[in-house]
C-alpha cells in the first residue's frame, strides 16, 4: 500500500507522501510516489501515486516525455494554460495506462491507480485535485479540503478533528507528519522514508522539498512526544461518570 | 459495518460495541451487537458480532436455545467447563450457521461474521478470544491484549498509543470511548449507541452493564474535551527544525 495526503490551507499547499511498495509481504520496496515539474516564475506540478506501480512509472513516464516534447496530440502539462487542463492531461494519462495494461482482460481493478495533483499556475490560485483510475478528477473545496489516498483510515481522525483552513504550513505540516505517524504504527505496508514539499501560495516553487529517513531526529522526536501527549490527554479526559467495578 | 471493541486488562474486561447495521448506506438500521449469559456466582460469557446480520442473530438464537435445552450433541455455553471449549461451541455454531447459509452456492464470504467472545468460569482467569468465520479461534494474550472488529482502522492509533495492561478499567473504558468517538467522526458506517460491559476479575458478572445514546452528556463532553486536547497536544510539539515556507 501507500499514504500519500495533500492539503491545501490559506497560505498555499502541504504535500507527504510515504515510499514503501509491496506486492505480498515479502516483496517490499522503496520508490519514490511524489514528483514535480517546475518552470520558474510560471509553475510548480506535483503529482503523488498510489494503486499498481507499473500503472503510476508509466503515468509519470508519459508526463515526463509529453513535457520534454510537446505536440498537439500530447499536450504538456507545462504548457496547459490552467491546472484544470492539467488535471485533464493526468487523467487521460491514467485512463490510457489502465486501458493498455487490461487489453482484451478488462480486469481494470488489478492495474488500477490514483492520483493527487497539485500545483499553481503564474495568475491562478494554487488547486489541488484527486485523479480517479477512470481518469475523471475532483478539486478540493473549503468543505473537502484535503486528499487522502491509499492507507488512509489509520491517519484520518486525526486530520479530520484538527484541520484548519488558517493553520501556517509549518502547523499543517506537523499535522500531516502526526497523521503519518499514527498510520506508520498501526500498518506494515506504510514505511519510511516520506518525501515532503510545501508550496506557499504565489511562490510558484517549493519552498520545503525533503526527504525524512528512518533516521530522522526531528520526527522521531515528533513521534515520541506525540504519544506522550496523547496518554496525558487520555489521563486529563474528564472522569467516567460512574464507578465501573462494583 | 460495525465496530467492536474487547479489552484483557490485569483487572479484567472491558468491551464495547456499536449498534449500527447497514446493508448500503439507505438501508440502516440499529440492532444490538453485545449479547450476555450470567449464571450467578459460576461464569459470565459475553459475545459481540460482526459481519452478516442474518448469521450473527442466527448464531446468538443457538446458543440461546442450547442455553436453555442443553443435549449430548449440541453443548450448552453454560454447561461448558472452560471458556476454550466455550470458545469452540461458539466456533461450532459461526461455522454451521454460514455452511448452511452458503448451501450449494459456496459463496462462504458473503454470509460472513466475526464474535469477539470474553468472560469468566469460576476458578479459571478471565479469557478473551476472537473466533473467526471458518469457526477456528485465536485467544488473548499479553502480545495482543486487545480484539476489535469491524471497522477496525480509525480507532486502532491511539489504542495501540495508549494500552496499558495495568490501567484501571474505568481508563481502559475511557480509551475505548475515545477510539469509538475517532470511528464514529470518520465512518459513517459506525454509529450510537454504543453497548457496554465491564467484568472485572473475579466478579463473575458485569459491573457495569450500559447503552450511551446519541444524547449521552458524558460522551459528548469525552468528545468535545478529546478534541480541544488534540488540537493542544498538536500546537504543543516540537516546532519543525527549518523554516518551511522561504
Amino acid at each position: 500500500m501507500t499514504y500519500c495526503v495533500g492539503m491545501m490551507l490559506e497560505d498555499g499547499l502541504v504535500l507527504v507522501s510515504d515510499t514503501r511498495t509491496n506486492s505480498g509481504v515479502d516483496n517490499v520496496s522503496t520508490f519514490r510516489k511524489m514528483f514535480s515539474w517546475h518552470v520558474p516564475g510560471d509553475r510548480i506540478i506535483t503529482v503523488m501515486t498510489a494503486g499498481n506501480l507499473a500503472t503510476t512509472q508509466a503515468v509519470v513516464s508519459q508526463l515526463e516525455e509529453r513535457a520534454k516534447a510537446p505536440a498537439e496530440r500530447h499536450p504538456s502539462i507545462l504548457e496547459a494554460p490552467t491546472m484544470f487542463q492539467v488535471a485533464r492531461i493526468v487523467g487521460q494519462a491514467i485512463r490510457d495506462t489502465i486501458a493498455e495494461s487490461s487489453g482484451q482482460q478488462g480486469d481494470q481493478g488489478t492495474f488500477g491507480a490514483s492520483i493527487i495533483l497539485a500545483g499553481q499556475i503564474k495568475g491562478i490560485p494554487p488547486r489541488l485535485f484527486m485523479v480517479y483510475p477512470e481518469g475523471n478528477f475532483i478539486e478540493a473545496s473549503p468543505e473537502t479540503p484535503f486528499f487522502q489516498i491509499g492507507e488512509t483510515k489509520y491517519g484520518r481522525p486525526i486530520v479530520v478533528r484538527a484541520y484548519r483552513p488558517d493553520m501556517t504550513l509549518e502547523e499543517a505540516l506537523r499535522l500531516i507528519l502526526v497523521s503519518f505517524d499514527s498510520t506508520l504504527r498501526a500498518n506494515l505496508s506504510v514505511g519510511l522514508p516520506l518525501d515532503i514539499q510545501v508550496i506557499p501560495k504565489d511562490a510558484l516553487r517549493a519552498t520545503h522539498d525533503r526527504r525524512i529517513e528512518e533516521s530522522d531526529k526531528y520526527f522521531r522526536e515528533l513521534s515520541t512526544n506525540w504519544g506522550t501527549s496523547l496518554r496525558a490527554a487520555l489521563a486529563a479526559l474528564p472522569p467516567y461518570p460512574e464507578s465501573v467495578s462494583d
